[in-house]
């Protein structure tokens, strides 16, 4: 039988997911591609650690750089993340002529356009299904599955991290310190989070997808980001009760030559899937115009869900050596190098959508129609109005939600707004996506 | 531009919307393929209807057979439907060395192990992601993206027409003869509706998927197959009163040396996303052992969902031919035409799951006793049982869960149970998938 010969860089977590998969599964990866799929060499600093996985002798090795440039690698897994020696190796092995696959989204988020231009032009391929949605097929839904279709947005629940915390604070009323401490204890969390938290890791995922899907370079430094670290019980708590949930969202869609790309935490009704998705869970939907509305949803990390993405890419790019055709059979963006087009991302001023407010007013006559009227003169109207809770000291909660308004005229009203003197603390602002609001 | 000549046979419904969306998305599809996906000539019976399309001057004719004869088409698409002339002209597509997509999943069930074989020995593809699932990428997931995965589970809501009726009878309270006349109304269902209420299309689907997962021929013949036509409004009631919802679900499930393949209606906890999936939409939910559950979720049927699909094996065989490798890339049910096993199904009085009984009793001191003893006779032991609804004719509708229980035994008491002089009726039985109940 054939032999494929994979080189492992880095086995940390994924990288040892991948090691095992290869070896547990080595029969029946085998009776599906008609060839094996042989782990020839892995390297990694620490050759000594016990990771439960029995490598042959020789094959665990510390030198990357000699990996990379064996002859007989026919593709190269980089597992070792960052954007430092990974870009280097993977730089390097596509000079070496040999295909690479990543599941590195800040990489490929970073400096994907200069890596797939590459690949392209050495002809090899750089597949990358692990770096978004872990074993959820969302990179092959949209280079494969949707290719006859025009995308017009993507809405997905892509960190796990920020997902877990988020239904913790909704379905325990714990504040988000808890709650992240919480994740860190169960290994859901980073010591440092801020990657995800923040919603920098989300961002980077939604960069990648929206290239994808609208055919456009990789641009992430235009991308609106934030974080859920600013959300309260009392937020979740008031969006429940007007039938909301609220989760960090990735959204992206395509204007007539823009597109609006967009990462912060979200409303969105009961009703829609997405809001079922809970604990570390990912989901992502996708609209298309002739599939309409799919969704797929499932594990967006870890060790064995990420390593089950790596391992259909690497029995992809087997199956294009044993075919024997010429090497760029899917291109790298989903799009012909030349199509790909730099397209702009909206500024979040520029984006319209639905909005949640809260702010602490004092319990004085006049307030709300002060409130009020700042905020029609900057052409925003309120579909709801409710104090909610108890009063503290003098101050007590107003919500409001308004209609369809343009985000650059909400900032400067809520601005205006924070600035008064019946108004303590600064008002918070929750984006709503709701499908059903008719404007 | 190179071009990839496709000869369509059959120009429906589906028909119709492959044409339509490979003529309105032609550039797209092609910055994205790099080839044009050129729609050379169509053949259907009726070459005068209107279709909303407009075909180049003698792209449509009547004769299927000289279209699957011409030198130049590269890849043939068989949208006409059955098991009759479509399974003929398949065939003699693959023997004049023609690559083949289809939708017709009938035809798959019933011949597809002949059909593959041909392919195989011809070596061309036969590809037909748009029998199952619609838009939703279930077969692309199976043979690629959980390539790596054992699989042990597969659950799926796969008739948009039942699913469509369920909804109808779980919102309003409708009877299942007004909810179907409702869906014929709505053109959700056929007018001879047999095929999609009785089950046979959700199993025809399911043996496709079974074959992909788990490495087996097709077999169709044994599996069980109980359609929504006995529901009542009343079970739905008392299901939802326990948590429940019904749905037709396709449930497959490896075990050593056989598989367990039933469709029938089933109660599904509320929280299981699946009891969310309502309307025409389907969804399937697969366990692999490295990727845990994943679940796709999309419209199963529709012009260009369906069209959707096609589209996508069109660009897969295009990119096949235009890489220029051999043929049979990817093997047409998921694993290599030797490694393919022909794995009993086990008959439905082999499996053991949950059920919920309800029987109309008399109302007379000792009935449940007396119902309770055959049950027990049986190793059948009861979690809850309730008297539901109001008496009419002397008799009280009782409702009872079962913990796990073979169903041989079930079927066996059930018998019993129906004889009793103070039992009206035949006792109504569901069971229950529901992966919280603890045994």
């Amino acid at each position: 039988m054939r032999e494929i010969n994979v080189g492992l860089l880095g086995c940390g977590t994924v990288g040892t997911g991948v090691a095992r998969l290869l070896l547990n599964n080595r029969d029946l990866i085998a009776a599906r591609l008609g060839a094996a799929l042989n782990l020839k060499r892995v390297a990694d600093i620490d050759i000594t650690r016990d990771r439960g996985v029995r490598f042959p002798e020789g094959v665990l090795v510390r030198d990357a750089r000699r990996l990379v440039a064996e002859p007989d690698i026919d593709i190269v897994v980089e597992m070792i993340g960052g954007e430092g020696i990974a870009k280097e190796l993977i730089l390097s092995a596509i000079a070496g002529g040999r295909h690479v696959v990543t599941a590195n989204k800040a990489l490929l988020a970073a400096h994907g356009n200069e890596l797939f231009r590459a690949a392209a032009s050495k002809g090899v391929d750089l597949y990358f299904e692990a770096s978004v949605g872990g074993c959820m097929p969302i990179i092959k839904t949209l280079r494969e599955s949707l290719v006859g279709n025009r995308i017009s947005a993507m809405t997905g629940i892509l960190n796990g991290t920020c997902n877990y915390i988020l239904s913790k604070i909704t379905d325990e009323g714990s504040t988000f310190e808890d709650a992240l401490a919480n994740a860190q204890q169960e290994g859901y969390a980073e010591a440092d989070p801020t990657l995800d938290v923040e919603g920098h890791d989300t961002a980077h995922k939604i960069a990648i997808l929206s290239a994808l899907a609208f055919g456009m370079e990789i641009n992430l430094k235009d991308i609106y980001i934030e974080g859920i670290s600013r959300i309260t019980p009392l937020d979740i708590e008031f969006a429940g009760q007007f039938g909301y949930r609220i989760k960090l969202l990735a959204i992206s869609k395509a204007h007539a030559a823009a597109v609006e790309t967009r990462v912060h935490p979200t409303m969105i009704p009961f009703d829609n899937i997405l809001s079922n998705v809970n604990g570390t869970l990912n989901a992502v939907t996708v609209t298309g115009d002739a599939a309409g509305d799919i969704l797929l949803y499932g594990r967006g990390a870890g060790m064995m869900p990420t390593a089950s993405a790596v391992v259909s890419d690497l029995v992809d790019l087997a199956r294009n050596l044993i075919a024997g055709g010429g090497p760029g059979r899917l291109p790298g963006l989903a799009y012909q190098m030349q199509n790909i087009r730099r397209i702009p991302v909206l500024s979040i001023d520029e984006i319209s959508t639905h909005y949640y407010f809260r702010f602490l007013a004092l319990d004085r006559p006049g307030v709300l129609s002060t409130v009020s009227g700042i905020l029609g003169r900057h052409g925003i109207s309120i579909r709801s109005v409710q104090q909610k809770g108890r009063k503290t000291n003098g101050a007590v909660p107003v919500v409001m939600l308004s209609h369809r308004a343009r985000e650059a005229d909400v900032r400067q009203a809520l601005a205006e707004i924070g600035a008064l003197d019946v108004v303590a603390a600064r008002p918070a602002l929750i984006r709503i996506e709701d499908d059903k609001l008719v404007d």
